[in-house]
């Protein structure tokens, strides 16, 4: 099924990634193609991608929202991968498996922030459920600047399960949690084979989800308003996690 | 000058931290006070703030925002503080000064999301500059959870003669920035009196506020898309200087 990509990064990435078939790209009448656009442009006219000018409006109703500015990418839906692949490409960069689990997440900008910050701390793959949980939706590819076009996410039918394979297969779950029961976040050596759970915004983790984490960590907080947003957690916490790796892969490491 | 609080965590917060003048609530004539609705309402009625039921409408123009959840605060503006009352708090808990100061940035959502991080790894204060940065509207008290309520909050005219100010005072000027001639960022010990600097989405750091660092860090990145959102950058600082700090001021430290 088609599905409309839109804003200049979700487009540029998709692009560069080459993972969709590309249908065409549909570019307001009234843009001028200097600057990114026309390097997305001529990118598009390489792959021999059909260009058409159309008015703004209908760009406006394509996106479904109005921060497209101006360009519209046609392509087929987000190619999810299977499991398989994540822990495959895990053992061809020779890292133990570094894996983001959602629980559940709602709000298509956490998920794509968390995607991002996916991209840059070098995850092998995200796993999430098909139901009730945000699908790789053009908002969410935007709210990741294009980032989960290079991402391997995995769509399963049952999270629990799927946890339950990973640690079959050595890989330890640890979920983010908060509450006076859990570990401090930085009494655990996190280098490690790691799936990293987080929890639905306002719900946390589900209860079967906990249970069936191998350690709950929690990140600290003070201060008067004792929350924090899931997106903030989950990057201070991969961030901690590939620290933990010494920034390994990173070109100045 | 009268502002609107919109949305149940702005409106709640202000009424706790009690430092702004509170003219009125107003509530959609068709909400029910009930859940934390019904707690705030008494919050305000225990403070003697006249409530009054209005056409839904009215709330979405007070508010400039359809997420104001059918309620609205009216108050006076945000009560900035001066510098040395950042100081005075430091001295008062017996630590290092740790201060954020923003560069000019642009949007609320950013801002309100470092100040909720802030809140949450207690800062003392929070500097920026009062033209060309966001200043502490209603929609940043909203992205921040209603978390600003209670932090110190600095404008100044100029945010390098701030940071010149600091730096006589023993406070170091840690600069995030990206590029080849940065220190990684978990080679320093963080554990200093600390002004850690974030620049403005898109364009970094000021020349000359780069200049005035006494040191600049990078967070590593890998992956296809090197870049990352100041807020999540800015989280990731802020609870790397906390965690320096042992956790200091945490309930389970």
């Amino acid at each position: 099924m088609s599905e409309y990509l839109y804003g200049h990064w979700s487009i540029m990435e998709c692009l560069r990634a080459s993972r969709r078939q590309i249908d065409q790209i549909l570019l307001s009448d009234t843009v001028e193609a200097k600057g990114v656009v026309a390097e997305i442009v001529a990118i598009a006219s390489e792959r021999g991608v059909p260009l058409k000018r159309v008015p703004r409006r209908i760009l406006d109703d394509l996106a479904g929202s109005l921060n497209h500015q101006n360009m519209v990418l046609r392509v087929n839906g987000y190619p999810y991968v299977e499991m398989d692949a994540v822990i495959a490409a895990s053992k061809k960069r020779d890292e133990k498996p570094f894996i983001l689990l959602l629980d559940l997440l709602k709000d298509p900008q956490n998920v794509g922030a968390l995607m991002r910050v996916a991209d840059a701390v070098g995850v092998h793959g995200i796993v999430m459920q098909e139901r009730r949980n945000v699908a790789v939706t053009p908002s969410v590819v935007s709210a990741s600047s294009g980032a989960v076009e290079h991402l391997q996410v995995v769509q399963v039918t049952n999270l629990v399960q799927a946890m339950r394979d990973l640690k079959a297969q050595d890989v330890w779950m640890i979920g983010l949690d908060i509450g006076p029961n859990v570990a401090p976040f930085d009494k655990t050596d996190l280098n490690m084979s790691l799936g990293l759970v987080l929890g639905s915004e306002g719900e946390g983790l589900r209860r079967l989800v906990r249970d069936t984490c191998d350690l709950l960590l929690a990140l600290p907080m003070r201060g008067s308003v004792a929350s924090l947003n899931v997106a903030t957690v989950g990057s201070v916490a991969l961030y901690a996690a590939w620290q933990a790796r010494g920034w390994h892969g990173w070109a100045h490491a």
